[in-house]
């Protein structure tokens, strides 16, 4: 049994032998795993799980079901699978961390060290664990490399009333990053009553023994504030009456953007959209020829961006698929699957980069043919929800999923839709995905407000099962919007495209498009035009101005 | 302290003397009752609370957040505002209850059971507790007049999967229910092999023996599914590993009306609106003499409803409201409040009606004189969402929260909003607020999916405090959509308005609607024309007749 959702159903089925079943989770009919346990398991079983590697709510969610069935959730703390796998386990990373500058970063660890402890007060808490991975080098302003694509680097951190520390394999730990982080410093040398702003660093494996060691054997002790989202491993070692089981605050915050930050996005915007309008423009000179695949194609977007300044990686793997392969949501080409571009077929590209300064993810779909009337109406329609989404003006207050459906509404009038959500919070050279937010059509009950700053993608889609897949994505920042009334001084906020890459007319149905949304192409175009033909110009790439200009004449 | 929600900020601040502070809940800056305690009582403290006015769901929530700040919630069973109010406290009301017809159920009680126990054998249950009375009520296809506007009686059902329990005071059960519910027949007569279907009469206060001598003192037994609406008290007499506490399946089963239920919804609604029409007709002659006030318009309305076929009730206070009192969104007029309707205000009616066929709930927004600029604007963008919410076409699985801005969209555009949901389930013959599901901006997580015979609300407002407030208000049927494509077989569904009550145009601003709007309305119109026209014939009511062909003229 495996269990995945929709972005997946067609590569699993591609991928699994028959000795797998494929279970379609978020389908009607299909059973979640703790559901179906109950169903298959006589009462009296005992489920074991490795306790690490399921978060605390995931671990209360199944336990709950199995618990009315008469069944039991063990931990099994050694894992099966790495017994079996054995020496073929691959050794943990080891590159080392670097400092990100404060010309990136926009606010010393220091002050978030002091904003996080008010929040800590306010909760009453003594300790904050930190457990996410993207959160320890956010607060510390510090990147890594252990993980593809995501800057971050294996750790722990914890921040006290009075302390801050960090978990963390010593070999990555440099001189530099000793100094950056004061740890050179002992805390009696804070006699002024200023906090104690230098962070002790601790062997990444030891944060379970520091936990322990708070609270001993007792059930007594400091509050500690630890996300939901962490281990049930790593949770249950913090006495019952003691965990303050909640979002951690960092991902709040990390999530709404400094104006350093947000600057950067749109500086690193610029670079990337100056290498996609080289890659557009080689494409379409090049495709005709027969000569491109998905993955050479790949290949060229990755070599023009990494020209650029303060290129760092991509931020994750170029979906970079035509024709059928388009309709596979997370699709990666690969020697099996790889087919040549060709000017009969939709081809959709999905791709990214880190850049010092920002992160960038983005989609278009491009036919360098005649698209058929059924693939027009379609992208048509996905297109004037990605519109729709783009300009909504809401309350502060907002939630994701308040938002969602302004990007489904024409494809559902016509009885089309898509398997995965609308829009997620993307970090600040950091990871391509990130919380607490997201424009999605489930909601949890414990959902965070959209908030001025934050950034997202705005990125529906609508896919044909062995077919072709479509979808228009762009970051977009929260931006203050400017109404004519202000209900209740609520404050009411829209969104911004940073993304400034054009959108192939081409493929547009025109007699689909209302005023308001030609007029927003428009205006989206001559902004591209304006500010990436600009950097173009700069840069010395003709070919690409000229494809760009070609690209956004406006719409009669 | 008093906490209610935005519905309800206006009344509170008229009613309450300055002994009372006023907690906005739901308002960014107020803190829950939780948080709150939380924060205003010491460490150690003990907070005590009857358990049976709090449901499961709430007493847990609060005890959570108590807990981790080292507070404790204490059940205290003597509920100290009784003992205060003593002789003053009203008896319990005591009216029989009735059978309500097969030809106004549409499926009899037996079936009912029958399916509920499927469902309870899906789950592993062996009882099932009921104790929402709308549940009780329509599960029996029985109605009472316990509670003034919903026509339920004091009650507790149990549904084991051999037996059928009713919880009721002795003197409400005549010898007609008692053969409705075969009550005088003995399980033994069942030999068969055919699921008993005998219901056991038992004192209403014996439904906590009764669960309590389930279990005795032993922590083993049935399992017994019970919601977590259920109050904290009941819930407790069940041994925690035993307790299945789940969303009752009733209250799915009863929100999907049956063919039978939803013709009488129909029919309840014909004679709604040719109430309405004669009441309108009365407002335009009567209103400019400057006689009416709000409590007579509301008897008029009253006055014309109870002449229809099988009217039992008013369905709630009606809401009569005219200039800043239209502004107070649970807004019942008092002698003290009461207004003289003119030509200069807007005035608001929400008003509604049980009859043996069916129940209404319906918002008409009218000005006599000539409205404000301002006030049509909020009108028409608020009927702009009224009209979107109506026309929206989505996908089975689709949940209320999904559907919600579709309503506020045009208002948010120009800074403004309402503080209240959009759409709330109405009963059959039941109560005019019914869940599981509603159309709001609220999600909990567990909410339930849309699905077709339900029945809404679609009710946007806007409210300008002290000055007024307008609001549209149909019931509205879902129905399955008739979409070219048909994505993933899912099937797709849309709304079909019940409520046939001319929209005043008057009050709207042409030049803010699009075709598909004008287009909506004139076809509405024209329904309404059709078929409240056509009774009012039978009826004989000429001037609602003249009245209604005039508001119904098609908009250019």
């Amino acid at each position: 049994m495996m269990w995945t959702d929709s972005r997946y159903f067609l590569q699993a089925e591609q991928q699994m032998d028959q000795n797998w079943t494929l279970m379609k989770h978020g389908l009607p009919n299909t059973p979640s795993q703790e559901e179906w346990l109950v169903k298959t398991l006589p009462e009296g079983s005992r489920v074991g799980v490795d306790p690490f590697l399921l978060s605390h709510e995931q671990w209360k969610q199944i336990q709950k079901h199995l618990k009315i069935a008469g069944q039991t959730l063990v931990a099994v703390n050694q894992n099966l699978v790495d017994i079996v796998s054995g020496d073929e386990r691959p050794l943990p990373p080891n590159a080392p961390v670097q400092v990100l500058d404060m010309k990136y970063a926009g606010e010393s660890w220091e002050d978030k060290v002091i904003n996080i402890r008010k929040q800590m007060k306010e909760k009453m808490a003594e300790y904050l664990v930190v457990t996410a991975l993207d959160e320890v080098a956010w607060l510390f302003n510090l990147r890594g490399s252990d993980i593809e694509y995501n800057p971050v680097f294996f750790s722990y951190a914890v921040i006290g009333t009075d302390s801050v520390h960090l978990f963390i394999d010593e070999s990555k730990v440099t001189d530099a990053i000793k100094r950056h982080l004061r740890a050179d410093k002992t805390s009696s040398e804070n006699g002024d009553g200023s906090q104690n702003m230098s962070v002790e660093i601790h062997p990444y494996q030891s944060i379970q023994s520091f936990l322990a060691a708070i609270y001993g054997k007792s059930d007594i002790g400091p509050r500690t504030w630890i996300s939901s989202k962490s281990s049930y491993a790593l949770i249950n070692i913090i006495p019952k009456g003691r965990r303050i089981i909640q979002s951690s605050p960092i991902a709040l915050a990390k999530a709404i953007k400094n104006e350093v930050e947000i600057q950067g996005m749109r500086n690193a915007h610029i670079k990337d959209a100056v290498a996609l309008c080289e890659f557009f423009a080689w494409l379409e000179k090049e495709v005709p020829k027969g000569h491109v695949t998905e993955i050479s194609a790949a290949d060229k977007a990755e070599e023009f961006r990494s020209q650029q300044e303060e290129y760092v990686s991509l931020s994750f793997a170029t979906i970079s698929s035509i024709g059928p392969n388009g309709a596979i949501i997370h699709y990666k080409p690969s020697e099996e699957t790889n087919l040549t571009l060709n000017c009969n077929e939709v081809y959709l590209c999905d791709s990214g980069a880190q850049f010092k300064d920002g992160t960038t993810d983005v989609t278009r779909t491009m036919h360098f043919g005649t698209p058929t009337q059924y693939e027009k109406e379609a992208y048509t329609r996905m297109v004037k929800g990605h519109i729709g989404l783009s300009m909504a003006v809401f309350p502060n207050g907002t939630k994701g999923y308040q938002l969602d459906s302004f990007a489904r509404q024409y494809l559902w009038e016509v009885g089309l839709d898509y398997g995965h959500g609308t829009g997620h919070g993307v970090g600040s050279f950091l990871n391509v995905h990130e919380g607490p937010c997201s424009i999605s059509y489930r909601a949890t009950g414990t959902d965070v407000a959209i908030q001025a700053n934050m950034i997202f993608s705005d990125e529906p889609g609508f896919y044909e099962d062995g077919s072709f897949g479509v979808r228009l994505e762009n970051l977009v920042v929260v931006t203050k919007a400017d109404t004519k009334h202000n209900f209740k001084d609520r404050g009411f906020l829209t969104f911004e495209p940073i993304t400034l890459v054009p959108v192939q007319l081409k493929m547009l149905e025109p007699t689909l498009l209302n005023e308001k949304e030609i007029t927003w192409l428009n205006n989206y175009h001559s902004v591209c035009r304006d500010v990436i033909g600009k950097a173009l110009q700069e840069q010395g790439r003709k070919d690409a101005l000229q494809w760009l200009m070609k690209e956004t004449e406006p719409l009669g």
